[in-house]
């Protein structure tokens, strides 16, 4: 099967050419970027050389959708919105990595992301890529709104103790921590390599736009209205995230406890690796992967659960689930293509 | 005036040589490292060639009451309260950054360091060295117990919402990150290159030795015992720690009344700079200096206040902060050899 | 086929298990680990958590050789010189990614290693594994000595030039770059974060033990006796090496001829690269591959050739070159689980 | 005395800052950012907050004159050829960072800066700030032409060897390293965290802007035309600079003979650090300073002489050196204000 894969030539692609490249079942087909067509993809990325030597191409809804069978869109904001319901509307499958069409709410979205939202019928059409949550749907879904990074190491790190019940809805905080790469690749100073290296910056306190797609997961998966407090920091490296999540337990349980029930939440989940008790995941111990490894602990002193969960904001946090649920709608195996073991060191 | 260092060749030894060396009234006197003694230090450290030629001598207490006016201990937790009585006992002021002396319940040193503590009555004489809270007390003691690193960006932090009694003292929950020098020059795959760049790590989760010196902070400031959940990231840069600190407020108020609060109770304190409404620092704009910057935002969704700290661990959470209480002990400027613009890029 | 791995817990091993995982036709068999037999590899790399779960083995010849179809060595120098004879002594074929098998002349190994050598009789049986170079060779040898990183950048950077006579024999300087995983997974100064991050060091001035190693290939090459200047620096990063090679040219030669020459000799090799005229490589670009990439200028000021020579040091310049020799020696493609996209970002 | 600083909000007026206010002789004067002209200088860079924070001014060359006493230009190049005939003419002393004074050659300057240079008549009267090798002619400059980062790491590391004659003239090869921050504080794909961070790129091969002003300084000092083969690397830092320089003997000589060439030569040189034989300087150790330290080792094998030299490119090789030749130029004690141990970790 032939993918496309429109967004010019940020790290959404790359990541998306990468994968696709080693998937069994899906090849590279036509990749969109207006600003670059006409050149190969390789003299804007030099290390895919003497593999993927195509030139990108302008968007062309038509033959695009003639020519292949499944639309990856990494578009920057505002972009898919407008080009989903044209390539919908000739039939074929489109899978967004951007938020335009993860938020239900059109106001919620006007709100946060300060602009337009899609068209309020394609919204309803959209299905949320939450893979291991959401299978059932996503398997005859048309249009997939793929998780955002933060969103997914989140929701999965927070929804199974939230299904029990035993957290407090009030108390949710996540302190969370990504490398530089999931700014993408437009020039700004705030990935000028000497103003990030060696430092460590908070930015864009309760003001991310990923806050409402959280909030209407966890609300969604909680029964219950929710309402988080969520802060973002940059950290020196270019992949991974962290989400340090803590949640007021209800009842006194123990580490063991909410283990257990986290184990049982994943237990056939592949590409969720529940720490053993006394152990926490580092970001790097997923790099490079489509793993979410979740690390649990209780403090007895606090009765309060701290959840670490951690993403590849490249893999898991984009390109890595899109293929995954393109694994799902298409009825392969979910792995096909995400096997491989992470880069370690 | 001649200071002495004691503490071998670690990076808390190397920091006070650099601050000491440019401090308008005091030079470096006796540097004491046990395993290295008869060496110079420029062989450990080939920056300070030229510049520092003395040799490492070993601890000698009569001699080094005799030849210095001063004596800063960079030890390892459990050399310092062995060293520091003998020490006191001749009459020389003392400085420990090590945790030795910081903690007055000898039953919580035993159950964080799993050690035996210092004896009890110097712990009594022990004076807590937070500069900007204590000066008073530091003005007249003999022995100063220097805070820790994450102490000493968490409570500077915490303790203005807490002398307001707004705050719920129920639900303080401190996200810490911190450079690597924090753990020291000792080897340990935890700080090897390759396991710790591109890689982020939250370790000791509700274990870390800091918790029972910032809740003792804390309950002594707030007048009401504190419990704190305290977790620590290890980021992949050398210097820098920033404290994320998440407190729910009582009652409704804003940004820019806690602002107000901060500013004031900061007026005349030179090294703690609050920042602007809409802006939080990052650890690289006090890197290598001695302040401590503090961001501040009540997000209105949630009623809880999130307070960003930032400081050099090795400054302001070590050497800098002792010098500042050297300082403070023998009458001087509080900034004296402290002024230097953080370093930047 | 199984591949057993020697090499304990090293990034040596670390790195086959990714690659033989992918492997179409070879599979992990035995993990030798004499320290830490009995525990699971994925106790000291929890990355591999739920993929590789089988215990670390204790060193049996026997069961190795019957178990298996394929021996790798990633053990320190010194190591499988003892181990190989009685491996191969049982008809299993063996690849030494160590340097104990790499020099013919015993002399030059004990002048540059500081102790003995492999048998004499084994050192001949072992066939050098540059697999551009000496394919036929490797497709009947039974003991491959696995070339290290710093000989494989740089002979394949230079023995195209070397075989035309353009160049100056006397006049190779090679000034080489490496990351810190170069060095393994041993403590020292050497890879701790803070003595290496925002660093940049040079080492082994002339001393280098792969100076001789070089210096046999070369000379083979060249049909003539060559000794090179060879510098190593050490990189704050974690994988990557460049050599930069500087060679004088007797003639008055261009960058399009040499370009032509390099262009000629590569062209039915997939994993050279060389890279148009005009563009250099960096390291990142062959991040996690297996390529050695190519770039060429001659400077006319001073008719001179530079090459830029850059490769993963722990694919092409270890693990990487391993199984490419396993795929020519048992008569696979060449690239047969080697053809991923490299990493980037 | 005050010090006016031309150069907007790049790194080299930032670090003039810097160095500036902990300056026993100098203050800060006028700070001249066209561009942010009205705004605060802290605005951009909050760490100086509270330190400096006087408002960014026009270009006013007569206010310039009146307030200050010396002219400190950290412009781009072609910026400060137009600026300097105007303010030298007024009567004040300008030091200037740029390029635009280096060159003695209208000529050279077109080939390799690709614009007009400085009118000629101003080009003489500049002399070329080289404090170590030119201090006479520095004492009575009225305009500075500073040198280059690269070419002050390389003339001072080859310029002992080449005064002895020992040295083949035509065998000169310096492979150079740098951080980023030498770049500059503009965006470019180039200083990308994401691109940079974990990569190690060669760059303008042959092409560099400083080969010239090399070969004029080793021209001069040898008395002999010299060419060199430069080329340089980008290395994942933000500070320093690492220059290997390589040179045929034309004698048999040892690194003890070398060694006590540069040892004399430097003698009484308080900012070259020539290191023990058997030792190589690392970036880091100068790391902050204006030191300028020199590794020395000639390979017997090969009887080339390799030289190591590293220094700060912000400071030796940009405001440091600035800052000491307004020592030499106003009398002072050369190291006033630049005497700080390097920053270490």
């Amino acid at each position: 099967m032939k993918a496309a894969i429109i967004g010019g030539t940020g790290y959404g692609s790359i990541e998306l050419i990468r994968l696709i490249n080693k998937h069994p079942y899906l090849e590279v087909g036509t990749v969109v970027s207006n600003s670059q067509a006409g050149n190969k993809f390789s003299d804007t990325y030099p290390h895919i050389s003497e593999i993927i030597e195509q030139p990108l191409e302008k968007f062309e809804p038509n033959q695009l959708a003639d020519k292949n069978d499944v639309v990856f869109l990494a578009t920057p904001s505002g972009v898919s919105s407008r080009m989903v319901p044209e390539l919908i509307d000739k039939g074929i499958k489109c899978i967004d990595l951007s938020g335009d069409f993860r938020l239900r709410s059109v106001e919620e979205y006007e709100t946060w992301y300060k602009h337009s939202p899609a068209d309020e019928g394609y919204l309803k059409k959209a299905v949320y890529g939450l893979s291991e949550i959401y299978p059932e749907k996503i398997k005859t879904a048309n249009l997939i709104a793929n998780p955002g990074c933060y969103p997914t190491a989140t929701t999965l790190g927070l929804i199974p103790i939230l299904k029990t019940n035993l957290g407090d809805y009030d108390s949710i905080i996540i302190d969370a921590k990504s490398g530089v790469s999931g700014a993408g690749r437009g020039l700004s100073l705030t990935n000028h390599y000497a103003e990030i290296n060696e430092n460590l910056k908070a930015y864009k306190l309760g003001a991310h736009q990923h806050i409402p797609e959280i909030e209407q997961v966890l609300t969604d998966e909680a029964g219950n209205p929710i309402t988080v407090s969520f802060t973002t920091h940059l950290v020196p490296m270019t992949r991974g995230i962290m989400c340090s999540i803590y949640i007021k337990l209800k009842e006194k349980v123990t580490t063991e406890d909410v283990h257990q029930i986290y184990d049982e939440f994943y237990k056939n989940k592949p590409f969720v690796r529940v720490r053993p008790i006394g152990k926490v995941p580092s970001t790097k111990e997923v790099w490079g992967s489509n793993y979410c490894d979740i690390g649990l602990h209780v403090d007895p002193r606090t009765n309060r659960l701290t959840v670490i969960s951690v993403i590849d904001n490249l893999v898991k946090g984009a390109a890595g689930q899109a293929i995954q649920n393109a694994n799902i709608m298409n009825g392969w195996d979910e792995q096909a293509g995400l096997q491989d073991i992470p880069m370690y060191p």
